[in-house]
């Protein structure tokens, strides 16, 4: 079949068993702007509309069953109501879900994050992720009583007006209405795996710079590992030039390993930030580190013109229900730990390798990127023979890549936010990557992917 | 017995009875910069720890029962736990936490919303209001092309890095360390309930002001009541001045009446921010408003060349259990507002006349400010006759008033956030109002707030 035919063949498919989900987006359009409350959401003709998860399915309102491999934005390690996530969540939902007054709860998840990563000497949490990021930017700047913050070119870090800069391609154009230049100045882009045109671009900014923040694993960029020394070479920079070094775990931390990817790839930063999976579901934000920078953060006990570093907080923060959520997630981690880990990773290992060979076997040029537990297909094309940069993605077939993701939506049952990478849970099997790999050579062998002619 | 004396009892008192929580806030000073993850809720010596909230009860590790005033940041309109929105939270759970994909509990909250409040015509959610009013301004800034945000002196918006300004007295500092100069300079504050300096402030920078951003009581500031026209004032300016006209209901939606400040106080708000309350006791923020502006962060179906406001969103926003919670609560309202909402406003009229007369029998001089449910005590000197804004509560004697909440708290066995507002919920009974009023007539008789010899 041409190409052409095969999507319009696979598009109707979808909306023969979406018909309920189609009839709720028409109503969500005159509710919220597009339809949805996070931009990424949307995917064309219209999302389904999820009405139950469990595990590593998702169940719409018209009764698919869907094999998930976006897993909550990447959150759900353990999958969608882990059972003993769920049994303690209905537990504390009578004992009261957000006191307003400190508890034992958030003592012990802070307990259970600095088992895993010692380098949190000090915790404070938030709601999100893009609060912990901001946070960490004001405590940076505090320290070093500096402006600059150095980012990836194509690095997320939330939708928060500090970091909000070159997340989208072609980078060089403001991220979209509504910020304004003179916070934008004080952001500085570097790019990815390039470490001689990054350290190159920090030098002339050094004497301002108040740190540098980046994901170990580029995620919502395209799950872009880092090559060889690039996060020592930053960090080395960032320690000679005495600039905090900000590692943003908020997708890595407890994914790449119980200690992070800082322990993965040996690193040691100054501050670094967490949510995601250590929320087990439930909103949260977390920014760890050295103590001596965290305690700016202080307010108890200082003098009148001691100024402290304001940071939140917020009313939901330590929350008893997301902190009973996160602890019994690590928890179950750490008791399954030499169980868990390995599985996802060698889920994740036989994904990548069993793509690549279906894709090249079909003829199809891509690039596999990924590690653990996580991985993502790229499509490349006659400028891009390879992928190590959010520039090189930008550059890659998205469209390809959009068609193929749909693919094993419509007609395969297997969810990926389009365009997003995926991430292995500790419900999913072998026999999951199998399928994956196989629903792959079919929508190869069906001609979807081809050129058209 | 003479004040000093009396406080000593008190602290000793506070001290025999916390012994739990004692030992608990020491291990969390090895964890937390100051023991905590939000900076109010600290209060000397150290706070008690939770364990268990129910209806309008907290109650300590150590055993101790509080009646509730402060009610979880004043969110919890119907009271701790509510079994109707616990139970709906605990089917939810096992149902899915956070799918990651869309979900028609959104769409139904969001017709709860509009029901109370029309000017919603579009909305979207985040997870905190900290990102509902960030993501606020950038979309005034979007619409408008303009720069300069005013808001009000005391006024308090979260921590987001765009209106940490001007927050705590003395309020012309800058507000801590770690916010750069660069972005303040786009801040403009105005005095509360003063039209006449309010208006010549913002006439200077009518050309490039976005938006005036107003909490409609000024919650954190001190539960301040607008006079006469101010509200009006502020709106006809913005209005007159193609700049948005931004109501922040974080506090008062959903509380003031079923229809929200905008309703009571007869104001027509461009945008406007939810949080607390319609979230059901789990984590939200909403932004809400005209349909031309809001549709500026859509970012469906737009031209390569059309730029969008890009807003949050977030991994946890529309997530099904805070939805869940929410929806479970409006609903609640809804069926019971003929109920709920003149017993809140009942007993709070009674506590504010019942301490005014309390304070005043005893020969203390006090300001007693609110309006339906929400009321707070402010102590008065020879300089702060009447307070009427944020300044002069900052004039006003806090020492006293740390005193007496803290009274409340160690003799009384009723939380008050010590300097913050109190809120009644629908839990609590005319009965409750005696018992704060007798507690008060206590306490002014022992002395503790007499002036020192």
């Amino acid at each position: 079949m041409n190409p052409s035919a095969a999507a319009i063949r696979i598009q109707k498919e979808y909306s023969k068993k979406t018909r309920k989900s189609h009839a709720l987006y028409k109503k969500s359009m005159s509710c919220f702007p597009g339809g949805i409350s996070h931009n990424i959401r949307y995917f064309a003709p219209y999302p389904f509309y999820t009405k139950f998860a469990k595990g590593k399915y998702l169940r719409d309102v018209d009764g698919n069953n869907y094999t998930d491999y976006w897993m909550g934005h990447w959150a759900l390690l353990i999958g969608h109501s882990h059972p003993v996530v769920a049994s303690a969540v209905r537990r504390q939902t009578s004992h009261g879900t957000l006191f307003g007054t400190v508890n034992k709860l958030s003592l012990d998840l802070a307990y259970a994050i600095k088992k895993g990563m010692p380098r949190a000497e000090l915790i404070r949490y938030s709601s999100t992720g893009s609060e912990a990021t901001m946070y960490a930017v004001r405590l940076a700047r505090a320290k070093t009583g500096r402006r600059v913050v150095a980012k990836i070119v194509g690095g997320w870090h939330g939708y928060n007006t500090n970091l909000l800069q070159s997340v989208n391609y072609p980078f060089e154009l403001d991220e979209g209405l509504g910020l304004i230049q003179d916070e934008e100045q004080f952001v500085e882009s570097i790019p990815f795996n390039d470490l001689e045109r990054s350290l190159k671009i920090l030098d002339t900014i050094r004497d301002d710079l108040a740190c540098i923040i980046v994901e170990p694993v580029l995620g919502g960029a395209g799950c872009i590992t880092p090559e060889s020394d690039y996060l020592h070479g930053l960090q080395e920079f960032a320690k000679r030039n005495d600039a905090l070094y900000i590692l943003d775990e908020i997708v890595t931390g407890f994914r790449l390993s119980f200690r992070g990817a800082a322990h993965v790839y040996k690193l040691d930063p100054d501050l670094f930030t967490l949510g995601k999976i250590v929320g087990g579901g439930l909103p949260i934000g977390v920014l760890c580190g050295d103590k001596d920078i965290m305690s700016l953060c202080n307010p108890v006990g200082r003098e009148k013109s001691e100024v402290a570093c304001y940071i939140g907080g917020g009313t939901f923060s330590a929350n008893p229900l997301t902190m009973t959520a996160g602890l019994s997630t690590l928890k179950h981690l750490k008791e399954n730990k030499s169980a868990i880990y390995p599985k996802i990773n060698k889920i994740g290992t036989r994904i990548r390798k069993g793509l690549k060979k279906a894709f090249s076997e079909g003829g199809v040029d891509v690039d596999v990127k990924g590690i653990g537990s996580l991985f993502m297909t790229h499509f490349l094309n006659k400028d891009i023979r390879k992928i190590s940069s959010a520039l090189d993605v930008g550059l890659s077939d998205r469209d390809l890549l959009r068609k193929y993701h749909f693919a094993l939506i419509a007609k395969h049952k297997m969810f990926f936010l389009p365009e997003k990478m995926g991430a292995i849970s500790s419900m999913h099997s072998l026999k999951d990557a199998d399928h994956l790999i196989d629903a792959t050579q079919q929508i190869v062998q069906s001609g979807l992917l081809s050129p058209a002619k």
